[in-house]
């Protein structure tokens, strides 16, 4: 019998890869189904921190569910088709938890969909194994907490939910640590850019939104130090250019995140700079722009633009 | 402050008043959310059976939220945007619970979404009751037991789910009814058609589809004598033609269903006919033809049509 595969979305960041390892765990203890956690890319290094942290090992690599002999799937983490396993279309969805808008997505048949607005879908998933009786073992505990933790920026962004704060602690006694101390830890791990090519940088937590007809790219990066990245800003531009002509983006927007005060400078590049500016209401000099206060790329950058760009 | 309307889909029926009617009470009591249940058409004859035996006053019917002063919506018992409130585009989707295929819909921003393959959107909203502890009232009981009975043809439909048969009879229980029957007399009451012009009867339960292109309506009847209402068939197709003309359908699927042999007789009308007979491997004679032991739109019509519509 073939198995479901569990994974979640392309360039798999912290809450991709522990939102769908944990709950390939629950599918198997709660449900009794056949399922086999896989991720559609490398885990980042601060993804890599986590695992090595709780020796927890990397899922496989699949590019197609259907080259796996898998024709059902469960998505975490994401709905959207264009941010999904590439025979996305060709398979039956079983079920989804996520935290993000539901938009390019259908089903020919009814299914589990479980999607609520909270900070991190790790952090549903843990409300899961609660409402199943399920106990959390140590190692699934510190792999959620991470995806928690990496999607609200140590529960600092305004998608940070009421019920994510309450959970929080709880997993990192679950886990074994001391939540601010491992916090800190683990976004530090995800901001060593220095090693990374321009090309690499553009490319660690980025999404493509259909929006009106543009396929536009969203990236986000962390560090410590805006200007530290803006010293590349050139070799960036082009990284960004060239993605542009390859994948046939229209427009790409960067963020680059200031993990400590919690604001981030906006670079972009393509062909609606407008609708950008008007999303934002700022003014972009030498292709870029601060933008106070914001750190989700999902609750303060991606719906202005849906608006923005009218779609 | 603005309310949250609470609502089921257009051509309401048992399901969608009860649904909308129970996740309303319950939005209030655990949510604390200021809500308001409203409706996007009469009851039909078995909804008002089920509103009169528990004493229900039957939702205000609306058409707009915006007119109505709300700029958020919860929907219940559907999720497609065509089978929605007219302005379902301008609002925020505060919340979803379903049970069917998701498709034609889309958020700007994450929300509350519970969809679930089982029979009901009534049994979700029962077991919602539940992880809330909150308890349910007779009304409401009775209502969501209603609301599953009708969906499920008392449990006998293939949608009927292994958690439905354990809730049916907490439910019953809980209303103060025989299952069986309350259950039956529930659904004669829905058989009356000889009170029906044809025109409201291919309306009393029909469902827009967007397949590839065709807007294709698919319209259920439930009776306890197929021939009764074929001797019906000149003035149905009439209906059916005018329907079509003035709403642009591509094709019309009536499904004529026995509840007591659990078969349906489908007559259908349009352009894509050759669609209809592959998509249920059978041959039109004189516009119909039998479906033995299909009793589920959902089920055993509307995911064969997708297909067979390359939707």
């Amino acid at each position: 019998m073939s198995n479901i595969l569990v994974f979640g979305h392309q360039n798999p960041d912290t809450d991709a890869i522990a939102s769908s390892y944990a709950f390939d765990y629950l599918s198997k203890k709660a449900f009794g189904l056949n399922t086999e956690v896989v991720a559609l890319g490398e885990p980042n290094e601060e993804t890599a921190f986590a695992l090595d942290y709780f020796k927890v090992p990397a899922p496989r690599v699949v590019t197609s569910a259907k080259a796996e002999g898998a024709d059902k799937v469960i998505l975490t983490d994401h709905n959207e088709f264009q941010q999904s396993i590439s025979d996305i279309r060709d398979v039956e969805i079983h079920g989804i938890v996520d935290h993000h808008r539901v938009a390019n997505f259908e089903t020919a048949t009814p299914l589990y969909m479980r999607i609520e607005p909270v900070g991190s879908a790790s952090s549903i998933v843990y409300r899961l194994f609660k409402e199943n009786n399920v106990d959390v073992p140590r190692d699934i505990a510190g792999m959620l907490l991470s995806g928690l933790i990496s999607d609200t920026l140590l529960l600092k962004s305004p998608t940070t939910h009421a019920s994510d704060r309450r959970v929080a602690p709880e997993m990192a006694e679950l886990a074994g640590v001391d939540l601010q101390e491992y916090g800190m830890a683990l976004l530090k791990a995800g901001t060593n850019l220095s090693s990374k090519t321009a090309v690499d940088l553009i490319d660690i937590d980025a999404k493509t939104f259909e929006l009106n007809g543009n396929a536009v790219r969203v990236a986000q990066v962390n560090t410590v130090d805006i200007s530290e990245v803006l010293d590349r800003q050139d070799a960036i531009e082009e990284a960004i250019k060239d993605a542009m002509t390859t994948e046939g983006y229209s427009d790409f927007v960067l963020m680059i995140t200031d993990i400590v005060n919690s604001n981030s400078e906006i670079l972009a590049l393509g062909a609606n700079m407008d609708k950008v500016e008007a999303a934002f209401n700022f003014k972009l000099e030498n292709n870029h722009a601060f933008l106070a206060g914001a750190v989700s790329r999902k609750k303060q950058v991606v719906p202005q633009l849906t608006e923005s760009f009218g779609a």
